[in-house]
This record gives C-alpha cells, sequence and structure tokens, in this order.
C-alpha cells in the first residue's frame, strides 16, 4: 500500500522518476478487443509535453512511448498493458546545488523524513514528471469510452486573477485547444498568456485553475457510500502535483444557498432543470454533465533569490535553475481530464458486475 | 468493491439504513491493547446525534453504541471490532408519500438505476444516518492517536453568509462545543443559531462550511503518488453526505497567488514562518498542522412543497415529512473529524512498515 | 489489512471471537434483487452447528442468524448485507485453566507473540466458531449462483485410513448427507462413524480429508496470473481452520504422472475426454467440473493428559476440557461448500466487468 | 482486479508476453536504503533461465535485467521497482502451427474464452516466461529478509516415481544448487537427470514436486483468518503455472494421523519437539521453520503426434514445436523461493503495523 497505485477494475501503477531512466506504468484491467490508436496517445502526451509553447518549462523531451506488452495485432488482449517513456533531456547537475538543500514548499524534506534518502535530482519520484504515466492511462480509458459516448473536456478557468465568467455551456470549449494556454475564451486566453509572460519575466510563478466535464455518462455509476463518484473524482484530482482544492457541481457556492434555490427539479425524462447536483446524487451519477474546478497553487520553484535551510538546518540562499513552468494549468489541462477517464473507466467496469 | 469500506490498514466497513434493523460497522485493524473508554465514544456518537438541540432534527434515537467483538477485558484484541447501533425511532410511515416519487436533489432516482430496487423508508442506505458508523470508528482512532499527541479540531466556519473571519490560530477552538453550532466565536454562533432558526421556519434549509484542524502529527506520513495523504483526506471528506467542495492549507485562493507570496519559508528547526502548505508537501506531512474546508449544500428535504416527478415521469406535488435538519454543519462537525482520524490512523499505521 | 476480509467483487468480512458477545458479518457486493431464502441460510449453519449428532461437539448453539442490513422486503438491495449470531452456550470457566498455558498446536503462543494479549476463552478469534460467518456468506453466493446453474458439492473423502475409492462420478452424492459422517458411501460411513466413535472414546482426534465438486461452472471464470481460479480456491481452502493441504484435479498424482497420460483431449465441443485438469486452464475455467482435495489434521484439543508449558515457559500437565470435536471433517464440509461459493461468486462478478 | 498484482504491503504487478518486447514488472512497497546486488538478481534469473542445462528448454535468453527506477546511487529509494528483461530469442514462426488449434491442456481455449482475442505466440501471457518477473521480486525480498535472518531454500523433492525419502533436515540442502537437476541427494539427482533425458526422448514429459524451507523467521507474523501466512503461501504456489497442489508441514500425511502423534509439545523455549505444524499455529508463524511441497503437472506440449481440435472444433493432429522443457521442476525451484520471499516479505512488513 506504498500508493503507487489508482484504481480497482482498472489500475494504474506508475513508475519513474524526472532524472531515472524513464517513466511509465501498468495498466492492468483493460478490456480486451479495443483498437490501439497510437496517435491518439501520442498526441495526448504532446498536450502534457514540455516546450510545448513560450510559457511552458523548456525541457526538451520527445515523450515516445513504448508499449512493452497487452497488445496484439493492434488490438488489447486483455493482459497488462506496460509501457514506457525515456527520459532524454536530463540535465541532473542542474540539481547539484540543492542535493544538501530543502527548497521551500517542495516535497524536499518530506521525503527525507519518510525515506531516509532521496534522488534530488529533479525532484526525483516527486517531480509532475510522474504524470507521463497518467496521461497514457488516461488516454487508454478514453479509447474505451469515447466507443460509449462518453467524451472528457478540461480547460484553464482562470490564472491569477483572470477567470472566465461565462458558464461552461456557453462556451465553445473546442476553442480552449486552440491557444497556448488552453481557454476556451481565446480575448481572455491573450491576457492570460501575457499576465503569465509577466510573472515568469519576474522570475515568478502564480496559480490557476481548471474545470473539467463529462459528458455522455449513463445513470447510475458509482458506490453510494466511501466510493461515491465525486469522492474518488475528488482524490484522482488531489492526487495531480500542485492541486489544493476540488469542487464539483455547486461546489463551495452550495454553502451560501438554500434548498430552495439548490435542489434541482426533475423534468419528466428524468433529466433535470438546473444541475447544482453536478451530475451525481448520492455519489451515483444521473445522467447529468459532471463538472468541476480543481485549484493549483503557484509552481514553488521561482527564479528568484530565496532563502532556505540546508539539510542542517543552517540559513542558505538560493535560487532556482533549471527549466519550470511559471504556471502548471496549461499542461496540466490533458492530467485533469486523463485523471476523470480513468475514474469513470474504474466505475464504468466496476458497475458492470451489477448489470 | 462496492465501496463499504475505506482505509487499508485501519479499515472501516460500514452496514446500514435508516429505517432497518440498525446500523454499525467492522474496523480491521485496529492495533491491540488500547483501553477502550467507551463514554468517549458515546460521548463523539452525542455530538452526531439527533435531537441534540433545537436546530437540528427531532427524530428520537439514544444512538446507543454495542460493541459484539474484539475486546477483552476492556482492551483491544487486535481482532476485528464489530459494532451496532439500533435503529429506535424510525417512522417509516412518514415515506410513504416517496415510495413512488423521486425527491430532488436526493438519492432516490440513482439508486433506482444502480440497483432496481430501493429502500425508501428515509432514504435507506443514501441516509446521512450512516455516518454513525463514521463516528465510532473516529472514536476508536483517536483514542489510538491521542496517545501519540495528534488531535482533531473541526468547527462549523460559515453558514450560509455568516462566515469566520478569524484564522483557526487566533480562536479559541474549544469554545465551538460550547454552543448549538458549533462555531467557536461566540457572537456569530448566535447569529448562526438564530439564522438557522428563520431558515426552518420558511420550511427551507442552508448550506456551510466546516474547518478542521489536525495538530501533533509527525512528519513523514503519507504516500507521495495516488495516496497523497490530503487526497486521502479529500477523498474521506467528500464521501460524506452532501459534501461538494473540499480545500487544504491555501487551498482555492492559491489560484490567485504568486509563488514569491505562497512559498512557506523554512525555520532552522524545519518547521515553516507560513502554513499555505497546509501540513503537507508532495502528499506527505510535514509536521505543521493541517488544516482544511469542508463545502456542504444545503439539505434537499424542505418543509415547503416542491413539484418533482414520479418514478413513471410525471409532475407530482410533494412536501417534506419526517424529522429533517435545516442546516447539517452542526452536527457534521464530528463526521469531519471522525473522517479525518480514520484517514490519520491508517496513514499512521502505514508508515510504520517503513520505519 | 489484518485479513478479516476475503474477496474484491464479492466480500466477506467476519468478526466474533468463541465466547464474546457473537459473530458475524458483512457482506459487500451481493448484487441487488435477489430473494433472501431465510431457511436455506439457515439449514446451511444447520450443516454446521454444534451437537448435531452424537460425533461432534456438544456445545448447544442455536445458531440462529439475524440479518441486520441490505434486505428490503425480502430481497437483496445490494447494500451490505451484516448478520450476527449471537453466541448462547458460552462455558468460558471451561477455559479457565488455560489462561496461562499454552495448548499444544494452538493458537495461544502465537497470539500472544502477535498481539500481546489474547482472549483464551475457547480460543478467542482462533476458534472454528468463526467460520459461522464463512457459511452464511456461502449461502447467499449459492442463492445467486443457483441461478445461474452453478452448484457446490463436497463430502467426507478420508477419515484416518478409512478413503473413499470411487471416483465423484460414481457415487451418488447426494447420499453424503443421509449419514452423520457425510460420506456418499453409506457402509463406509458407518465404518468411519465407528472409528470416529472408537477416536474419542480414547480421548483422541483424527485427521480426514474432505473432496469438493463444483458443477454447472462456465468456461472463462478466472484471472489468469496471480489470481488464478484454483489459487484462489486453494488461499480459500487454507483459510480454513485445520487445513493442510489442496490439491486440484490430478493434484498431488500428477508428480508421477507423463504427459501423454495427464493432458485432457478435447471433444468436439470443447468439452474434454478427461479431466486431470481439474476444470482448470491457466487459472482460467474450462467449463468441465472443477472438483478438490482439502487436507485436514487432526483436532489439538485431546481429553488426554499432555504436556505443555505455561507462558513462562514451565512445563505443566493439562487436560482438554470444553466441548469438542474428534474429527472435523463432518462439520467442515458446508465450510468447505460455502468457501468454494465465495471465491466462484467473486470471480462471477469479476468476470462481468469483461463480458 | 484483473489479477496480475500480488501482495499487500509489498505489491509485485507484473506483465508481458513470451513473444511480446518483454517482461517485467513494478514493485512497489520496497523499503528505501536497501544495498541493490544485481550480480545476486542476475544470478536469481540465471538459476531459472532457459538453457541453463541440457535437460531444459534451449530458448536461448539472456534474461538481462534493466531497472527503471526506485534505485539511486546504488540503494532502493522507496519509491516503485519498475524493471524490464526484454525478449531475445523469440521463434514465433514455431507457433503458426497453433494460431487456429487448441492444445490439450494448454490456456489457448480458456483465454479465447474469456478475451475473446489470444496472443498465440508461445502461449503469450500465458506462458510460463512470466515467472521471470517473480524471480525479480523475490530477489528483492531476499535481499532484505537476508539482513532480518531470514532465508529461503527449495529443492527438487519427486521427480515422476523417483522421491527422496530423507527428511530436509537430515539433508545438506546446498547440495541442491550442484547439480542440473537440484536435488540435494547427489546420488538421486544422477537417477533423475538420466530419467528426464529419458522421457524426453520419448517426445513426453513428466511431473515433480518441489520443497520448500523456510528459516530465522520471527514468531507473529501472519493475520489470522483470511490471510493466514500458509493461506498466503498456499495461494502464491498455486499461482506458479503448472502447480496442482501444495501441502505444509503434515500436509495430507495428517489426514491418518492422530492428535496425539500430530501436536508438536512446546520446549521451555517455546520452540517445539516436533513440527507437524511446519512452522504456523492458527495462519501465525511460531518461529520453528516453514517447510512446503508443491507438485507440478507434466508439461503440456509434447513432441509427439496428438489429436486435438481447431478453434471450430474440428479435429486436428499435431506435434509439438519450439523449445519445451520436458520437466519444469528444475527451473521451479528458484520460482517457488520467490514466491516464497514475496510472500513473507509482505507479511513482514504488515506485521510491523502492530509492533
Amino acid at each position: 500500500m506504498a500508493g503507487n497505485s489508482i484504481g480497482t477494475q482498472f489500475r494504474l501503477t506508475s513508475f519513474g522518476e524526472s532524472h531515472g531512466e524513464g517513466l511509465g506504468g501498468i495498466i492492468d484491467g483493460m478490456p480486451s478487443g479495443v483498437a490501439v490508436d497510437l496517435d491518439f496517445i501520442q498526441d495526448e502526451l504532446n498536450r502534457r509535453r514540455p516546450g510545448q509553447s513560450a510559457i511552458v518549462t523548456q525541457r526538451k523531451e520527445g515523450d515516445r512511448i513504448e508499449i512493452l506488452s497487452g497488445v496484439f495485432e493492434g488490438k488489447t488482449t486483455g493482459t497488462p498493458l506496460a509501457f514506457l517513456i525515456r527520459n532524454e533531456n536530463q540535465k541532473s547537475k542542474d540539481y547539484s546545488h540543492i542535493k544538501d538543500t530543502y527548497r521551500p514548499s517542495h516535497a524536499d524534506y518530506t521525503y527525507d523524513q519518510k525515506y531516509g534518502i532521496r534522488d534530488y535530482r529533479g525532484g526525483g519520484r516527486s517531480s509532475a514528471r510522474e504524470t507521463v504515466a497518467r496521461v497514457v492511462a488516461g488516454a487508454f480509458a478514453k479509447l474505451f469510452l469515447k466507443e460509449e459516448g462518453i467524451s472528457f473536456t478540461a480547460f484553464v478557468h482562470q490564472i491569477g486573477h483572470l477567470k472566465l465568467t461565462k458558464a461552461y455551456a456557453e462556451l465553445d470549449l473546442a476553442k480552449a485547444e486552440t491557444n497556448v494556454v488552453r481557454c476556451p475564451d481565446p480575448e481572455l486566453a491573450v491576457e492570460m498568456e501575457n499576465f503569465v509572460k509577466e510573472v515568469r519575466k519576474d522570475g515568478n510563478t502564480v496559480g490557476g485553475a481548471i474545470q473539467c466535464v463529462i459528458q455522455g455518462l449513463p445513470a447510475g455509476l458509482g458506490e453510494p457510500v466511501f466510493d461515491k463518484l465525486h469522492a474518488d473524482l475528488g482524490k484522482a484530482m488531489l492526487s495531480i502535483n500542485a492541486v489544493k482544492g476540488f469542487e464539483y457541481g455547486s461546489g463551495f457556492d452550495a454553502v451560501t444557498m438554500k434548498g430552495s434555490e439548490h435542489n434541482d427539479t426533475f423534468n419528466s425524462d428524468f433529466s433535470t432543470q438546473t444541475n447544482h447536483s453536478g451530475g451525481v446524487q448520492g455519489g451515483i451519477s444521473n445522467g447529468e454533465d459532471i463538472y468541476f474546478n480543481v485549484a493549483f497553487k503557484p509552481v514553488a520553484t521561482l527564479m528568484q533569490k530565496q532563502h532556505t535551510v540546508n539539510v542542517e538546518g543552517k540559513t542558505v540562499e538560493m535560487e532556482g535553475k533549471g527549466r519550470h513552468d511559471p504556471c502548471v494549468v496549461p499542461r496540466a489541462v490533458v492530467i485533469v481530464e486523463a485523471m476523470a477517464a480513468i475514474t469513470i473507466m474504474d466505475h464504468f467496469l466496476r458497475a458492470k458486475s451489477y448489470q
């Protein structure tokens, strides 16, 4: 229970460090007979890839996937899908300066406390580079769920003070993928892009929020007590690096609402007139869209001088080296989708046991 | 994987329906040799008990616990702790009017979609009465963790528009248990109480938020990838009935922050000067307080007329019967603490495997 | 992971001690809509019940089941089935003499080593009385699987040197339930009964073996690597008190066989001419009967004087008190069937995820 | 729950097919700070490697391990250990003749029933080549447990009618590794070798048995109910390809024994004078040696003509091609040890949670 697996019936176990041989994982529980669209999987990886635009980290990684098992003549066989993405552009010497230093708001100190040893190169296992495995598993889940008419669309909802004000239903979400920020409002996207560039110029970083919409889900998915559908989605999102909060449907706005405002009245086909519930009632999907927001903190590595301590508790001055994102949300969009797809896939397969 | 269990090394499996024989659970993984303070456990149950004040449901339940196994001569033996709380004050006929009706924003429709059958009396398994088992497991976890110096303190942070503005460190949290609302600011508590009474008079309900602080936790607990400490806390909270959101540390406020503001600078003893991190770095505790907020929606059952549909999709008019809370947060405080204690207990025992 | 649960999609968690309040469990994952035949469940319990004949323990227990949850209007609802069997005939003072003594080949010493505390009354949790919960879960599994045409038939295959020589296909297995020994050969059954009485007269005990046949299983159940169908059956059997060995199909006889003898030739309908495979190939059912043998050691409690040590390591003399079986296999038949049904039920539900 | 993982606190997830890119796995839960002795790991792989002697399959595989993660500066970091062994000597065209044929007593038919698709090359995932991953995980477990004084020694106990008659305590077990058969009695080993050669000359195969001894285990490991130490060992062994039976301690011999013979009398230091219990009481280790036997069936692939059916059920004649073992036990010795080490490692870490 060392926590490197997620899911039950569809389970990803991931491995790898930022500056080790590579990263990857094993997907156990992928149904057989699914055509493996490698181009789609690679496209998904490219949405997360470093170096894809001027506002993300400039580390050069091809992030080429090698599938090691579980595919025969282009189709999944039902056996484990193992995959590997080799690291190509490690610059480990960029990190020698932090070997004995605990960077503020990084996991250096906590890893040392837990393990007594730490691969300090690029944060080792604590690097967000680990999420590459999630994107692959999410892509496999999407391949299967697409056939069931289920789609996942995430986009940047907020960066710093710049926030989308329209509801997702009023927007053309496809536009999110037409700009480097991944915001479906093109004008706001430009503002966001300029803001991120400004922040980066200062050697600073900034937080952001992503919204995700799941559409086409049938009613009846999810387990009603501890493994509520939204609880598993929440855990999946909170397990992504830098995430600080999760809300679905009305979310934190529900706190100030009255029941008479919040209740979603049924239509005669059991759809609802409003969707404050966010597509889930009692932990089980009701057939409406599921939508949720995910809050990301600003990246902890700054290109500014900071004071911190070394492993002996002595104050030292440090300044970020290496290649870092000034704001993670543009690249995190596909990770949010992937974690959503992994979670829904798991519950989709679990639900089949009852039908 | 029907989802009625939570935890790995310390695991609660719960059972029961609102109007069945009773509710209870089995705790597997409780360490041996712990003195079982039954008064403490009953006190915790009393904090959740219906009928405890004028602003909560008036259902009369003693919520008396019977421990069925796992205790010998007053101490835990390391074998499963099974417990039972019998229902005493079922008024199932209060629910005959909803037998064929789907109440808005309840789980009636989704249970029917999932199971094809539904115990409609009081919501059956979907009732928040299920949380009684969580409180018991939380109490056992607290008994163990108290010896380790770890404490859990939750309190009402917001009801409707009435919100605590001070940080928890500036408040005397013990005062929360001195008023029926469970807010540590006595003046605000009075306002909140009056507000809830007003809402109830209208036959309406209102949302709220709870904050929880975990203190005394050592550094090094939590698993770094999927089972991040805050991800498991988030899932535990989101699994509580009516919860719509979870944030820890800086939470959603992090979205608008810069890295230079957000980073927590180390002191020479590895404590930090600020705690935007909320006590967790990279999914692992760093020895600072863990604190988080939980958002609750307004109760869906209204004592007002509402339009809804029956199982055939025909529109019907309904009005709540039975006994219901106008606002769940005063009673949910102990549930939040319990879920926090269950989660920390699990990670505490998991961490021992590495030490 | 304290080991009181078995199964994944259909999971039993059991609790209880021999001389505590009672025993029981929670079944999570029972499909909804199954008619609960309480008479059948009670009949199954009666097959395991102490005091049922002259050759078993004379402890008087009604073993009456109370179902606490998960049933509504006579049908399962898909929510957890909790059940309780209260102890009625504890004679705990029979055990005061062993409070400070480690009985040979009992779990007294190992429980003390593991837990540092021990409910010594009747062996506490280590008593085979725990299996009452397995019989209940097995009965629920049988209720479901009967509708799928799947049956479970166990019988006594050997007691001491007295061994069935015919293959199960040549016997009328229904006859097993017509005699107190539960051997389908009535003449051998009489010999076995007399032998057990003789052994008991000496204050001694004797081992035995049970064979179990599973019929009507479709091809395609089981997971091919670690959770092979026969591996899970083996674990389930080895988890029963006093079991020392498990073999399926050709079993240990395969050691001396040539491949040319052992291979099962296919018929044109994919059935096989022989069944050395025991109904499983590569961990997956092939549609033939599954059959296996389970070896039980002689009961460790003797009504003879034995030398042993107390908790300080000093030699003491002891003689069994209490009420014990001279041979466990007649009562264990239904336990073997129950564990087989639990295992098959779990794989049946797991397989549905792929179909 | 597709069954490609084993263990809880120390968990192996394996992947790979006989004629795919390669095989490997992820070990999750390996403690940090363990020196990784790559020579030892490779030596273990060499004990399982094809082509190592004249009496095993002549497939040429270097079975070179590449460790992809979890090691830093020669030590484990506590993060997942991923490893890969590339296939080098696939001769997939050897298998084109079985593309549409179901080989007797192979998993061809059952895989098709389960998955509807089958990688027929060398049996795909059902090949015993999968066990290479188990050997690696076993080697890591041994590296850790060696430091705790725990050792694992398996050896060939029987091939066909040729059986070791001495108890393991009377033998020099180290001699097992001095002959190609891996039997600790050198004279019997010669007989066995000649017998296997004879069998192979006939194009036939033969079964065998392996005994394994675990020494140095402390008392107190194992969970008392479903996850009994011997039940988990049994499952681990039964999950190895071609295994038909498992017995520990007195095993099937217990069936004919009296309690007075079978009971193990305590010494004053709580060791026992005999060890019919096989080192486990009530599912928990008692500090004595654990020993058990594992029965293997004869390999199903014969170099003789056999009748079988094709996927349409038509009778066809076939003869084995490819490179196969006439008897699996010499190569399976290290697999048995590995599965024992994985199981004990898991329980060792689980037990630490209670101490």
